[in-house]
Formats: structure tokens, C-alpha cells, sequence
């Protein structure tokens, strides 16, 4: 592998698809150069030295000297030399990872500025404010990213030092921006910012460019193990030894003055995926300007402006011919990558330099309209839209938003940029330990800041939302919030923070730590009150609708829904579902007009008894099956009996109101009632008398569920509707259960068939949802027409947890690295799923064709689909909301490439 | 298969071998016909034509064919004719299963009485009595077994009624015992009796010799699928095919005058095992006199005789040299079976005939004994002792007894034989219906009967004991509870029972249903109250001390136990245990002196003073592991750390003066200590908090507990003891919880080793008692030194049972023949039991001399253990009781022959 790959500079060594080496960067500086796209000329220094160098805690001797040679390379490309008192060439450097760390790596610019090329510099561009601007800046980022960074074991934040100095410097002169300050002010700031090296990090500025290049460098590569940035990869699971490359270039300057800028821009709008250019510039700056949040940049072109920023100057406007050589960067890139861009420019005098290209992160929004439209342009396949759209990208369109009927009643107390789409409330906090500490109290949090920084992320992560009174849409908080699809407002102005007293003043009101706040950050808009959150309308999202209907071509694994009500049944056959994988029945118990006749038949003494109280349900049942099997036809339906302990249906025990009037109704005393509750209470009612367990004991419960079903079916088809009933007992751990069940069942059913002299296109199945149901599912299938894997309680058993009771204990497993999933999440693979492979595995033994689908919460989770998928379920069955997500993640199932990372 | 066998007349066709086609009794007929053993004549038809008749309803023409030959070998061998109105041959017909179901099945006798045949035989044998006298037996014996037990639907129970008509002509005639009615009285009953035939039955008693023949043989055959032969097979396992053999034999007469008798003996006692025939006899008498308990038989010899008999006359006394005819074929069939055995006489006019022998019941006490002695005899060799020995032997010897202490104070009401040894306290109850209902309220019932019948089998099952007025050492109730080892006193006249209203007046005093009685069963005491029942010392039987030595020189498996205390060690080490398995640490908190600090732990809200309070416990359990360790040393102490939710430490959250008293100790509020009650409650506490949870939430717990171990180990290894402790983690459910258990505990032990510069000779190891951690035993292994099966959990979790809410339901799951057997009981090696196999093969995969044990209750369970030596455990742990049954059974494992059914 080589030392050093050259770009730009007359000869291009890489390309993008060497980013493992080069970093994401790198490679795309090369690839741009190789498009004959305008790069300053420089080189990179690929990963593995970065592993290297962190082995052997300095560079060899042969890698500083391919530097040299490469820098002799640029110096003869670009007619400039480093370190040189006439014609001095200055240089950046930028770490550059595999994939793309916002905010989390090292950049230092204009690296070369001495007291020998600094008087050069001033004779060669007569622009002394411009050398000494830039030599400010270089201070300011050496001092912090080298000296005290990389170098000093005690941080002392040598940057907010220095930026006090600045801020103190323009408070005196009056001004507020940097780039207002005049000659005079920035020599008194640069002596200034000396003097406070000196004394906070003891030890001068170094005053060479060889010594500055060089320490540039090793700080690039010494913040891969920065704290940040492993905190970043903890998060987003990238491997510790992938190392990052540097990058070093030509210095090219956006604060050479008036005709000079830099900018940001995506190739299509990241918060809605419309085919647009969409950015951000600011006039005589450098990049970082706009990048760190520091001044509020102006919008691009008309199409990039909001509210806020209606009134500012366009680049469109500014620099028609500059905005249209972009377009056309444009262009070439995305025919190019086939992807939305996000790149860094620069205007140096008049001329366009692009600094950068990436991939763009987007809203799930976007990525849909992107992945569509790519689509349609022939950019992209059926089956690359479905590698390229995340469940989290779906999860985010679905996201919750706050409820604009309720929404209407409230006046916004602040107004900021929309920076990520959606809606949260949360007490609000002000510094990131704060939201981890309130998060760990089951609290929901906002969390407030000036401006967030890589040291916030895990504070950023419990936070429901995040507002920053800096900053732009490209800022660290959008960047990171948007990744995440988490509501997130930058650049709110009003807010007048006291991050030491924990409050916030905002129109003379004072809001103080743990006060509620709601954030439309679709809009911008904040409220100091908790207003309710809905889900979206992403009903009406067309791309969302193509984007379902390519799932549906590619994917092989059914997505049925978890309802037990119509409006559910409606709603989840207008999200795709191919029918009902479990219909609980006990919620139609609970019913006010019903509940009486429940707690009756519980009380009865006898099967008589018994059986009177509970035929009064019977019409009712009926209707609840006769409209959700009618909403389903011809799908399936598949009907648990009843399954929770009798005594959840029962009055507490000191409800005494309640008791009385049951009792009354009853003509017993209290006494009965309450020793009849004192009977039922169960030491682990997970485990206790409930499934079919039951219906074993109290068969007249199932015996006038199944009767209903069949009458609701029987008077379907009489309408000429084709209804599928699946009749599932639950909780069976021996196929013996399971006979005893179904003898009972078919009696019924036949009773009634005979009876109307008609048939039912039913079924009988279970739920396998206990370990020894997998165990024994050889003989269970004989019995049974069909499996659905009940994964909560499977889950409960295999781990021996009650979700009821975990959370005393799992945040300890979590912060102990015990755990890196929540089983109830995603299925633990390793445990459950190696039940659940030898229930199917013996289920298919007796039933090669056996049905076998599953219907706990993991249905609706992308990796647990994933592995129904590998083991070859015929179905997966979730919530209502998590079928879009399940109809995707059951396309991605099918599609062999898979996204390099 | 031959359709007849014949024996003893002249020629024998069957012998011993062939049980399974001749039924016990007609195998070994056909075994002392061909030791010269004098038996009278006659055939058997084999069980398989008892399936082919219960098949087609009805006897082939073949077969009836093939009676009618042997019929005629019998008439010349006798040289006496069937249905000869001059000399004729009167049969009896028996069945004979291949085990012998006591009382389950029918015999009738003096076949061939009819008008032809009465005044030939009265010709011959000039005694009319005896002629009458078998007559009405003849009419009893088959109106009930052939008209109206196998032919009458509606049964009728002609019995009673015939003995109703008996009873009233005794009354009449003020006499007691049958043969004192004289000629007249018997034509009377005669006359009487058919008349209520006919009219009952509603049909004539058969007046054919050939016709009373078939329908005797057809009701044996009938009466294998009667109500009571179908209980009994259900209670002992016995498979519906096996049919039964019937027996057709010329009569010997008991019943001819002074010179005849009857009996039953044993070739050795059966309670005791003492060697000496052991028996009862009845003068002028046919054997269902004495096995039907209808009269009090006598003593055979002087050893035979109780407290009760032992002013009775015996046959050694009446009949000596009979009495020494039957020593000698005892010596005969022991030195042939090997066995002690069970031998029916009848002396006809000084004729001794033997009519049957088979393999006796015992106790075990005699079993112990009898099976030392043969060995000792060279009988039998001492794998064969192991193989004859029964876990319910043992159970047997090792059963409750009366306090003796308590006992001396009291008188007993009454006085019965000691039929099966033991002592029980129940409520007494009149009939088996009554036992069944008040059994499954959970209240223990001693079962009063005048005698008892194979109807009454699963009442007799449910009781703690069982009385009867009437019967001997071999009726039916003191078979069947012998059978079962259950405590059981016969033949207590002193009873004056009232079934129909419930009570039983005993020397005037009335006891009604309910009132509690003891009984000493091994005396034959019974008690109008209720006293405490102690453990039999059976550490002094000798012959238990020598199966004990046998079974330790045969097994592989270790046995060890399962004691938290010394007290508990000493004894299990007495018992022979090699080990403790599980040492539980809960109970030691729960000791007065320590509970409170435990409370203190419970309640603090940090770390530090967490730590603090359980630090004073520290001196309390380095004295408990002490005193164990140094108990069991060189003997490994497995040691688990501490398990149970702690809320099961707090007081009741209504135990308001204990929660006054702590909080004043702790100086809160008392809200603080409620709160903390509710804020610890859980909903299944069986999957909560707990284990390995515990200690992970928890560390100073386990902290202390190790440093308690290590301390006491030190101890002791500087006082010469070998102390061994292996540490267990409870509750694991993957590999990453033992490890961060692992660690902790590391860090303890090498802190205290180093302090004390010394090293113990400890293990870390897991109990294995959730579904995860078999499928995950692979990875576990890599870091355990040992498994422990907690197959208790395990069986919860793999079921989904809650052991202490199953009983709910768990009834109605045998009721309907779900479960044969309770899980919790027996391992469920199905489903269970494969998630054992599962771990074992995961952990030895990883480390092939994994160490390996079970310590649920099924460490003590016979089955059970036949499985964890099927799987290749190294040891089982039991309560301190089960050891003496864990080390026979782990013999009974290493033995390859096993005993034939």
C-alpha cells in the first residue's frame, strides 16, 4: 500500500471507491479531481499509516519524507512554496474517515502562516486584514486542535479562551462579526492570543510551518482516539480499527475578501428531497465558519430560504455565474454517484473551488423522494431504492407531530430553523449530563444549548428533541439531530440562555430546568407548554406510496398486523396488511357493557353458572368478529383465545364501590366476592393460570368464543364475504393441550356448521410462545394447521424476565455492557431465535408446509425480520404504525447487495 | 400359540417362564406341578384368547372345542366326571393376569352343581352340608361375577342382597359363622337365594354344568375391562393388552368337615422380611373365606400370631404334619423362585394341595431384609439386590411413624392388625368418595371401612391410612396398602361403623366424620386425636445399612444434598451424602440477629451505605460457611450466592409496627420504608429481580458473601480441614452476566488470598436454570469450573408453569390425562429434559470434564435420576432424606438386568 496518494495536483492516484483507504474524503477529492472538477491540489494519507501511527505513537521517517516529496509535488503544481518568504504557499489539513463523522474529526487551515511568510503573504495579496484574519484563525485552530487537543493531557479549552478574547475585542470596537474587526485589532488579538497560549498551554506558537504541518498531522490522527469520536462510534457502531486518512491541500481563501466565499450545499433538499440545490454561504468567511454554527449563514438561492432568512442575500443573486457553475457541479456529481451530494465550496476571488463531496444525510422524507425520483431518473434500480431506504428512515416519516388542531390554540413563544422534521415534548435541561441524568429517571427531556458540540452526542441521544440558539442547518445539532430523525430547532435567536442557573430567558419569561416545552420542529416553532403529539399523515406522502408498492414486488415474507378492533383492522389494511396474525380477544372483555357478565361468570361456582354468564357475551363477540373478519375478507384472521388470568377482570381488591355493587347484582355478600378475589391472586401470573390453561379449566369461555366465530363467519358468507378465521390457543407447552383444545373447538364447530348446514373456511393453530412448545413443535404440528411465534413471552421464559419487572435491573446490563440489545426489542438470535429455528425446524419435520408466522413485538423490528426472513417464516405480524417498516425490511430480506459501509 | 395348557394332570404343558401367556397364577401352577408339588389338576387358556374374546365378543367354536378336551384329560386324570349324575368333577375357574392385580379379578367356584349333580356328589361324599353348603356358595359366587357383574348392565349388586338373606338367616338361627347353619338352613338360603336371582337378575340361575362353565369363563375375560380392573391397571401402569389368562381347575374341598381348611401363608413376613413362614388358616372353610376377609382367620404357626390372635389355634398345632408338608414346599419354591413367596392352600380331608404361589407383597422393611438375606443365602448375588430393591421400598422404611414419646401419653381407642407398618393423623372419613372430596380440599383423611373393595381403590389412594372393622393380613385393604407403603390397620372389630350417617361408635363414644384419629400401624393402634408423626430410625436396620453399603459399591453418580445448615450436613453426611450440591444463603439472612441489617441494605440508597449495613453480616456468615464446610470437609460445599428478590426480606407493607420499628432504627419516616416496599414489589417476582440480577444491581451483597466464604475456608485450612468451596452463580442467562459475576468475585478472592497469603481450593461455577443458559451452555462453559442444574426453574420457565401457582389448575391437567405426571416431580425429559441434554452436550462441547449436577427436587426423584445418568451427570443433589433413594437408584442405573413385568 502506499505512503501517500496525490490528487488534483496534475496526477490523481485514487478514486471513490478507495474510501477504506483513503477515507471518505480523500477518495472523493480524487474522484472529483478525476471528474475535472476544480479541487485545490493536495494529498492524503491513507488509514492504515493512522494504524500505524497510534501503534508506534509517532510517523517513521519514510512517511515524513513521501510528505515532503508530496508537498515538493503541490509546490510545483500550484507555482507556490511552503515556508517560503517570497511566495509562500499555504495549506489545510483534514481527517478524513471511511465514512463521514460530522463535526467529530480534526480540520486546521492555513497551516504555513509565520512570521517569515506572513510579511510575503501581505506583499504578495496586499491584503494584510486577509493575512492577518487568517493567521488569527490559524491560532485559534492550532492551538485548540494540536496544542491543547492532541497534546495536552488537561484540557483547558484554549478555544473558548481565545474566542473570550475575540468576543471582548469586538464588544470594545462595537462590531458584531469577525470579519468587521480591522488590521489594528486583529494584531492585538494575535498578540493577545499568543500570550494565552503561552500561559494556559505552556508553550509558545510554534513559528514553523514544518513544525505546524508536521504537529497538524499527528492531532488528526491522535482524535481518532479523542473521546468524541469514540463516543460517536460507540453510537454508530463503526469498528475502532478502520483509522482515519489526512488530508492535506492547497489552502484556497474565502476571506480574500468582498469577491470571496464559502459555502455548504446539498445536491437535493435533505429535509424534503426535492430536486433542488439547497444551501448555505457567507461572504468573505472560511468554511469553518459556516460549518461550526458561529455565524448564521445565508441561504444559497431563493428555494433555500425560510422565514428566518427571507431577507438575506442569495448566492444565486450575488454570484450568478459561480451558482451556476455549481448547478453544473451538481449535475456531474449526482449522474456521477448516483446520489445526493453534500458538498464544501469555496470562491477564492471569483473562482470556484469544491473542498468536498459526500454522500448527504437526509429526513427519511427526503431519502424516499430521493430514492423515487433517482428512480424515475434512471439513476436507480427497483431494488436500490429498497437497499438505500432505512426502516429509520420510514420510522421518521411516521414520526409523531404535534397535534395542529391543538397546536392552533398555542402561540409559539420562539421561532427557529427547522433543522429536523417532526414533533416531541419534553421538560427542558440545558447541558448533556443533565438529559442523561433525567433520561435515566424515565423522564422525557429537551434538551437546550447555545450550540451543541461532538461532547453532547449521548446527551443529544435520551433527548426528545434538541434546540440551539446558534447555529444553521448544516450545524453539528442538525447534522446529528436529522441522522437520527430527531425533532431538532437551530439558530433560535430569542433564547437567552443561563447554562450555569439553568434557565432560559425568552421574551422577559423565564423558563427554568424541568419546565415543559413542545417543539413543531417541522416548522421551527416552540412552546412552553406540553401540547399532545400525533402521528403523521404520511398517508398522503406519494413517494411513501411508490415506495410500498416496490416493496411489495420484491418482498416474499407476508406482513400481517396485530389488531382487535375495526378501526385498527382498517387502518392496518390501509398500511398493506395481508391479514390478522393476532387478534387478542381479552380487550373486547374489558367492554362496560360486557365487563359485568365476565366478572359474573368468574364468580359462578358451576359450569352452569358459568356458562349463563358468559353466553351473554356471545352477541357481542359475534359483532366484534363479524367486523373485523368482514374489514379482513378474504384475508385471514387470526383470533387468540382467550388468554390473560381471570383475575385482571376482576375488581381490585379494596375497590370496595365496585365490589358492593357486584355484590348486590349478584345476591352474595362482599365476603364472596373478595375471597373469590383473594382465590385468584396469583405469585407469578405470568406463569399462572391463563392461555389455554384456562380454557382447560373453564371450557365454556372458548367454547362461546369459537361459537361466535363461527356465527359472525356463517353470516359473512351468507353476505358473500370469504371469511378465514384462524382459531389460536394460546400458551400451549404440550401437544396434549393442545388435542384436549381442539377436540373442544371442532365440537363446537361442528356443532354449528351442522346446525346452519354450512362450512367455514376455518383454522386451528397455536400460539409457540413457551420453550417447550419449540421443543416439542414436532408433535404439535401434527395437531396443529399453523405456528405463530408469540416472541414476548418466548422472550420471557428463555431469559426467565418479566418485562414487567426488567426495568429495575436492565439499565444496569446496559451500562455493564451485560447487554448490547434489549431482547424485547430485537430477538436475541443467540437464545430465543435458536429455539425459534428448532421450532420451525420440528414443526416442518411432521408439516413441511406448516404455517408459521410471528406476532410478538419484534414483527415490527427491522433486524428481527431480518432473521424470520433467514429462517423462513411465512409471515410476520406487527402493530398497525409498524407495517410500513415491516413491508420494507421484508423487501431488504430479498435483496442480495447490501450497503457497504 | 396353543389355545390350552394343561398341568398336574399327568402331564404339564406351561411352565414359570411363560407369565406373559398364562397369566401369573397359571404359570406357576404349571412351575410346582413340575417341582411335584401337589396342585390339582387342571388347564389354562392363555391371555391372548382373552383379547380375541374381548374382540369378537365372544369364544370361538375352536376354543370351545379345546375346553371340552382338556376337560376330559382333567375327568381322567380324577377319574371323576364333569356333569356326571354319579361321580362328578366340580371345577373352579380363576383369572390370572400376568402380575397379579390383587382382588381386581374373579373366581368362581364349585362349578358343576346342579340338580343332576347335587345328589350324586351328596351320594358320594355323604355329607350334605358340605354339598349344600358349596352350592350356596356357588350360587353367590356366580350370580355375582357371571350374571350380574359380567352380564347385567345395571348392576345390582346381587351379592349384597344374597348376603342380606344370609345374615338374616344367621340372625334367626343367633348363630355367627356361616358353617354353623346346618342342612335346613342351607336348602332355606338356597331357595331364597334363586328366588332373588330371579328376580333381580331376571333370569334362572343356569341348571346346566356346561353352561355355568362358559359363563364362568366368559366373565373372567369380561371382568379384564370392569370399572375396578381399569383403575388398578391406571394406578400401577399396566397396559390394557395384556389380557388375562383364566385358570380352570378340579375343586379341593376346605369345606368337607374338620379334616379340611384352608389358608394363605408367606414364605417369609411380610412386614418384617423375618424368615419363617408367616400365614392364616380357616377350618372347614373354601379360600375366599380368607381372602375376602368375610371371617377372621388364624394364626398359622405361634411366630404368626399378634396381640389380637394369639389365643387362636394354629395349623401347626391342629395339623402338624400338614404344617411341615408346607415348610417343606416353602424350602422348595424359595431355593426354585429365589423369592419369597405368596402360597395358597387347601387341606382336603388331610390332604394338603397347593393352589397357588406367587411372588409376595412386603413391606419394605421386609424387602430390605429378605433381599440381604437371600443374598447372604446365595440366593441372589448383589446386583440383583439392587435390582429388587424399589426407591418405594425405601421410602417405605424411612416413612413417618407415631412420636413415641408422644404416643406413651396416649391410649389407644382400638386395636386392629398392623397390616402395613407407619403411623398417619387425618380426618376420618366413611367412604372413598368422601376421601376423593375432601383430599382435593387439601385435608389429609384416614379412610374407615368395614372392609374394603376394589371400588374403593382411589379413595384408599388419596388417604393417609386406612382402617377396616373387618379382614386380615391379606385381605384387599392390607394388600393394596402394602402395596403403596401407606399405613394400614385391618380387622378392628371393636369398629361399629354407621356408613350411611357418618360415624363409628367405639367403646360408646360416637366419632363423626371429620374428627381426627392417629393411627400406629406398625402396632395396630389407633388414637381418637391427633399426634405428631415422627421420621422412622431407620439409620438402625441393619439390613438398610447393608443395601447402603451395596448400592455405593454398584453406582457411578455422586450423590450429594441439599443443606443451608450444619445440622442439615451432619445429618445428610450420616445418610451417606458425598457432597453438598446446594447450599442455599437466603434462610441465613432471615435469622432474627440478621434480618434487620438486612432491611437496613434493602433500604439504603447508596452504595457506601449499602455496604455498610451488610458488612455486619459478614461475621454471621463467615461462622455459617465455617461450620458447613468444616462438616462436609474434604467434600466440595457448593455455595450459591444469595437469590431471592429482596423485597421477600422487607415486612409485609400492612406490618405496620414491624415498619414502625425499622423506621425508627433507621431514623425515616415510615413513608420512606412503604415506599421502598411498593418501589420493590413485582408483578412475577419468579422472573424479577433476582439471581444474578441481584448482584449485578447489587455487588456488596455477593461481595460479602465470597469474603465470608474465603474466610471461613482460611480458617479452616489453618486448623488442618480440606475445606472446598464452590461458588455458584444463580440465574444465568448468558455469558457476559457470569463473567461480570466472575470478575467480582475474582477480585474478592485474590484480595483476601493475597492478604492472608494463602490460597483455597474454590470454583466458580453457575447454576443452569433457564432456557437461555442450555442453549447458550457452550459459551457459559468456556468461563464455568461447573454446572448445577436448577431443574426446578428450569421446569417453570420451559413450561411456563409457576410452581406456586400451577396448583390451580394442574388437577384438571390429570383429570383430562394432559399429564401423567407432575413435572416439578419427575423431570420432564421430553421437553425439560432436552434443554438439559442440550446444555450438558453445549458445556462439554466447550470443556469436555465440565463438572456437572442437578440440584432441583428432582436430585431425589428415581426417574429422574435414571435420566441425569442417562445424560452422563456427575452427581444429583437431594434433600437430606431422598439420599438413601438417590444412591439406590443411582445403583439401580449401573444394573443392566431389569426386573420382567
Amino acid at each position: 500500500m502506499k505512503n501517500i496518494y496525490l490528487f488534483g495536483a496534475g496526477i490523481t492516484e485514487g478514486d471513490a471507491s478507495q474510501q477504506n483507504v483513503l477515507g471518505g474524503k480523500g477518495a472523493n477529492l480524487a474522484e472529483m479531481s478525476n471528474l475535472n472538477i476544480p479541487v485545490p491540489p493536495g494529498f492524503t494519507i491513507p488509514t492504515h499509516i493512522c494504524n500505524d501511527f497510534l501503534k508506534n505513537k509517532s510517523l517513521s521517517n519514510n512517511i515524513i519524507k513521501s510528505i515532503d516529496v508530496a508537498i515538493k509535488k503541490i509546490e510545483n503544481n500550484v507555482d507556490k512554496k511552503f515556508d517560503c518568504n517570497t511566495n509562500p504557499l499555504l495549506l489545510s489539513v483534514r481527517s478524513g474517515a471511511r465514512i463521514s463523522m460530522p463535526g467529530m474529526m480534526e480540520t486546521v487551515l492555513n497551516i504555513g502562516l509565520t512570521d517569515k511568510t506572513i510579511p510575503a503573504l501581505i506583499n504578495q495579496t496586499n491584503n494584510p486584514k486577509f493575512v492577518y484574519d487568517s493567521y488569527r484563525r490559524l491560532l485559534m485552530m492550532y492551538s485548540d486542535v494540536v496544542m491543547d487537543k492532541a497534546e495536552n493531557k488537561n484540557h483547558v479549552n484554549i478555544r473558548e479562551k481565545l474566542e473570550a478574547i475575540l468576543d471582548k475585542q469586538k464588544k470594545l470596537k462595537k462590531v458584531y462579526n469577525d470579519y468587521e474587526l480591522d488590521v489594528s485589532d486583529l494584531k492585538i488579538l494575535i498578540s493577545k492570543f499568543k500570550k494565552s497560549i503561552k500561559r494556559n498551554l505552556g508553550k509558545e506558537f510554534p513559528d514553523s510551518a514544518k513544525e505546524q504541518i508536521r504537529g497538524a498531522i499527528e492531532a488528526v490522527f491522535k482524535s481518532w482516539n479523542g473521546k468524541r469520536a469514540q463516543q460517536y462510534r460507540k453510537i454508530e457502531n463503526i469498528p475502532d480499527d478502520w483509522g482515519t486518512a489526512v488530508n492535506i491541500q492547497c489552502m484556497v481563501f474565502g476571506n480574500l475578501g468582498k469577491s470571496s466565499g464559502t459555502g455548504v450545499a446539498f445536491t437535493r433538499n435533505p429535509s424534503t428531497g426535492e430536486n433542488n440545490l439547497y444551501g448555505e454561504w457567507l461572504n468573505n468567511a472560511q468554511g469553518e465558519d459556516v460549518v461550526a454554527g458561529i455565524r448564521t449563514p445565508m441561504p444559497i438561492n431563493d428555494i433555500s430560504k425560510s422565514d428566518y432568512s427571507k431577507n438575506k442575500k442569495t448566492l444565486q443573486n450575488e454570484f450568478p455565474q459561480i451558482y451556476n457553475e455549481l448547478l453544473n457541479n451538481k449535475a456531474i456529481l449526482e449522474k456521477h454517484y448516483k446520489e445526493m451530494q453534500d458538498v464544501e465550496f469555496t470562491i477564492e476571488n471569483g473562482k470556484l473551488w469544491m473542498l468536498q463531496t459526500r454522500t448527504g444525510k437526509r429526513t427519511g422524507e427526503a431519502a424516499i423522494r430521493i430514492a423515487i425520483e433517482m428512480n424515475k431518473e434512471r439513476f436507480i434500480n427497483q431494488k436500490q431504492v429498497i437497499d438505500r431506504i432505512t426502516p429509520k428512515n420510514l420510522d421518521e416519516i411516521m414520526h409523531t407531530k404535534v397535534d395542529p388542531i391543538e397546536e392552533k390554540n398555542n402561540k409559539p413563544i420562539a421561532v427557529g430553523l427547522p433543522a429536523s422534521p417532526g414533533g416531541a415534548s419534553g421538560r427542558i435541561v440545558f447541558n448533556a449530563n443533565d438529559a442523561e441524568k433525567w433520561h435515566k429517571l424515565r423522564k422525557k427531556v429537551i434538551l437546550v444549548r447555545h450550540e451543541t458540540s461532538p461532547e453532547d452526542v449521548q446527551g443529544m441521544h435520551v433527548s426528545e428533541a434538541i434546540i440551539t440558539a446558534k447555529g444553521g442547518m448544516t450545524s453539528h445539532a442538525a447534522l446529528v439531530a436529522r441522522g437520527w430523525g430527531k425533532p431538532c430547532i437551530v439558530g433560535c435567536s430569542k433564547l437567552n440562555i443561563d447554562l450555569k442557573n439553568k434557565f432560559v430567558i425568552i421574551n422577559n419569561k423565564k423558563y427554568k430546568q424541568g419546565d415543559w416545552f413542545t417543539v413543531n420542529s417541522s416548522k421551527g416553532l416552540i412552546y412552553d407548554k406540553k401540547i399532545s403529539l400525533v402521528k403523521s399523515n404520511f398517508f398522503d406522502n406519494i413517494y411513501f406510496k411508490k415506495l410500498m408498492d416496490i416493496t411489495d414486488k420484491i418482498k416474499k415474507l407476508k406482513i400481517r398486523t396485530n389488531a382487535d378492533n375495526p378501526k385498527d383492522a382498517n387502518l392496518s389494511k390501509k398500511l398493506g396488511a395481508e391479514g390478522i396474525g393476532l387478534c387478542r380477544t381479552e380487550h373486547m372483555f374489558f367492554e362496560k357493557s360486557r365487563i359485568r357478565n365476565v366478572q359474573k361468570m368468574i364468580l359462578s361456582n358451576d359450569s352452569k353458572s358459568r356458562k349463563k354468564a358468559i353466553m351473554k357475551l356471545l352477541p357481542y363477540q359475534k359483532n366484534d368478529f363479524y367486523k373485523i373478519l368482514k374489514t379482513m375478507s378474504p384475508n385471514p384472521v387470526t383470533i387468540r383465545l382467550l388468554d390473560p388470568p381471570l383475575h385482571e377482570f376482576l375488581p381490585s381488591q379494596k375497590n370496595q364501590k365496585l365490589i358492593n355493587s357486584l355484590a348486590n347484582d349478584m345476591g352474595v355478600s362482599n365476603k364472596v366476592i373478595v375471597n373469590r378475589i383473594i382465590d385468584l391472586f396469583e405469585i407469578n401470573p405470568m406463569l399462572g393460570h391463563r392461555g389455554c390453561r384456562l380454557s382447560i379449566s373453564f371450557p365454556e369461555i372458548s367454547e362461546m368464543q369459537v361459537e361466535a366465530i363461527l356465527l359472525a363467519s356463517l353470516k359473512l358468507l351468507d353476505e358473500g364475504y370469504n371469511p378465514k378465521p384462524e382459531i389460536m390457543i394460546p400458551l400451549v407447552s404440550s401437544v396434549n393441550e393442545f388435542k384436549y383444545q381442539k377436540e373442544l373447538i371442532k365440537k363446537i364447530v361442528n356443532k354449528i356448521q351442522k346446525k346452519h348446514n354450512a362450512k367455514v373456511n376455518y383454522k386451528i393453530g397455536t400460539m409457540i410462545e413457551l420453550p417447550r412448545a419449540c421443543l416439542t413443535a414436532r408433535d404439535i404440528a401434527k395437531e396443529a394447521d399453523f405456528f405463530s411465534f408469540g416472541t414476548n413471552d418466548l422472550t420471557q421464559t428463555t431469559f426467565g424476565f418479566s418485562r414487567d419487572d426488567i426495568g429495575s435491573f436492565i439499565q444496569n446490563y446496559f451500562d455493564n455492557n451485560i447487554f448490547k440489545e434489549d431482547p424485547f426489542k430485537t430477538i436475541d438470535t443467540k437464545g430465543v431465535g435458536q429455539l425459534i429455528k428448532l421450532g420451525v425446524e420440528n414443526g416442518r419435520s411432521a408439516k413441511p408446509n406448516l404455517k408459521i408466522g410471528i406476532c410478538g413485538e419484534h414483527g415490527g423490528d427491522p433486524k428481527s425480520i431480518k432473521f424470520c426472513g433467514e429462517i423462513d417464516l411465512n409471515y410476520v405480524s406487527c402493530s398497525p404504525y409498524r407495517i410500513p417498516i415491516a413491508r420494507l425490511s421484508a423487501a431488504k430480506n430479498c435483496i442480495v447487495e447490501h450497503k457497504k459501509k
